[in-house]
């Protein structure tokens, strides 16, 4: 089975409130390690929904300093203080995120029993901003009226899969098992050495997930996409509203797809909804005219690259 | 009928969110202007279900700088300037409020159609903070860990009756009504004067509102609450967790109950309730063996003084 690679989308709204979606944010789950994409208000409600462990969210990636991705980072620092939070957070985002950061942590959080760190993210540069065992994630320039920063996470290979058969015919005791895994030979009893590729199959292949909210198009950013396995791409206005996109710095669910079909994407999920439509298949069925594999976001969707 | 004097209660949990609760939010609709009172995340989200006109509320009244009654407000500013607000918005509240309400305002307001004045409260003292034709608006100093000031609202008294029958035994036309309502007398086609007494019965007695959120029980609050129609009082803790409830500056429902009997008000609400209670009829059997006239406040409850 392949390892946990979850998306679950908290909030996929715009600006305006509605009574169907929450503003974005959305949880990403890579191998039990939580990130969290963006923190519109609401957020540490929706979160609770989900079940999920608070304790287990150690960075958070925020796309730019527009009030439905970002205010309910107040309220979910100070419930992570409350719920005993020791371990550091990192919150990665454009550095005009700064200054709102800080004024939430001096005036509401002076009793935090854990450190915020706030990470500047260069919102002109495509590059690895955070790595660990399990994955790198990439900063992704977006165009919108602000400084704005999409994000790639990218999963790193697993271990290869050990081949039972062939543990037991050589009747490889468990505790060598983690070890070939790792690429160590088996020795038998007899001498003989047993390369470990015999000994398994290959790791599954890596996956990865593109968030994309808000930008209009480009094609810096539909090169960054090249053969992403699930690309979320910001769809706030259908294509008879493109004046209203231009302006203010948003796609179409056309221009959406057309960036999921150039970038050969497999799958595309739509979201960041003008609260306009009432029936947001309008914004599908114009997705789906251009790129057959997409989908609407919703919340408590959960959804794997 | 009575003139409009209606409580929505869109939050009434206390810090840590729950399935249940949203956090501190009430609207007052007194003679259709709108106050808030207090303004928790996810304010904007329970708005938009009462159906309320968000162009109608002019004034929010914030008790203190802690974030579950006031992390909703960045997002209310902000979608008041979406839907094209231009009257001008006035927030009261400790002055410890106003470096926050400052920075929300540069980082993410700066485009924002309407002023926002921040009238900052004394919390020290009890006074008319607010007045206009309908109504008069005391701050009540409250005993927290921070700064804290409930509010009383007070109806101005209204005009009086008409007495239909005697407007139809004089031939009264129509005219001349908001006259005498206004205290005109009338004077018929022979020349004599009908006194408006006669004409009228008198206006509906005026009704009061106060909101106690967050506070320990004090004798000068019992006193500035003597005769209240309607209490709103937290209720955080349960009796057996009075101990929490005086380290955290909160109330038990015993106490709650206790300063309603004292204060002689005619209906008590409970609200503010800590997350440990998974059925809050603890908290009002509680409040209901020391004061019977008492309830649970719940989000979605609309109540009239």
């Amino acid at each position: 089975m392949p390892q946990k690679f979850e998306v679950h989308i908290l909030g996929c709204g715009s600006a305006l409130p509605t009574r169907k979606h929450l503003p974005s944010c959305q949880v990403v789950d890579v191998r039990d390690k939580l990130l969290l994409l963006d923190c519109g208000e609401g957020a540490q409600l929706a979160w609770r929904k989900t079940g999920l462990n608070w304790q287990k969210i150690s960075h958070i990636f925020l796309t730019h300093a527009h009030g439905d991705h970002v205010f309910g980072l107040p309220g979910l620092i100070s419930t992570m203080g409350l719920l005993g939070r020791t371990a550091p957070l990192f919150v990665h985002g454009p550095s005009t995120l700064q200054p709102f950061i800080q004024c939430v942590v001096e005036q509401f959080c002076t009793n935090l029993d854990y450190e915020i760190h706030f990470e500047p993210v260069d919102s002109t540069r495509h590059q690895i901003i955070f790595e660990d065992r399990s994955m790198k994630v990439w900063s992704l320039p977006l165009q919108h009226r602000v400084p704005c920063c999409g994000y790639l996470i990218q999963e790193k290979p697993g271990l290869p899969h050990i081949l039972r058969k062939m543990i037991d015919f050589y009747n490889i005791p468990t505790w060598a098992i983690n070890h070939i895994k790792a690429g160590e030979d088996w020795k038998t009893e007899t001498g003989e050495v047993i390369p470990h590729e015999r000994l398994t199959t290959p790791p599954d292949p890596v996956r990865s997930y593109a968030y994309c909210s808000d930008t209009m198009p480009t094609a810096d950013l539909t090169e960054w996409l090249r053969g992403v396995d699930l690309l979320y791409h910001e769809a706030t206005y259908a294509d008879d509203d493109i004046d209203q996109a231009q302006r203010y710095g948003h796609s179409t669910a056309r221009q959406a797809a057309t960036v999921a079909r150039a970038a050969n994407v497999k799958k595309l999920l739509l979201g960041h909804f003008s609260a306009r439509y009432d029936d947001e298949n309008v914004l599908l069925e114009e997705a789906k005219s251009i790129f057959q594999n997409a989908f609407l976001a919703h919340e408590d969707l959960r959804i794997t690259p």
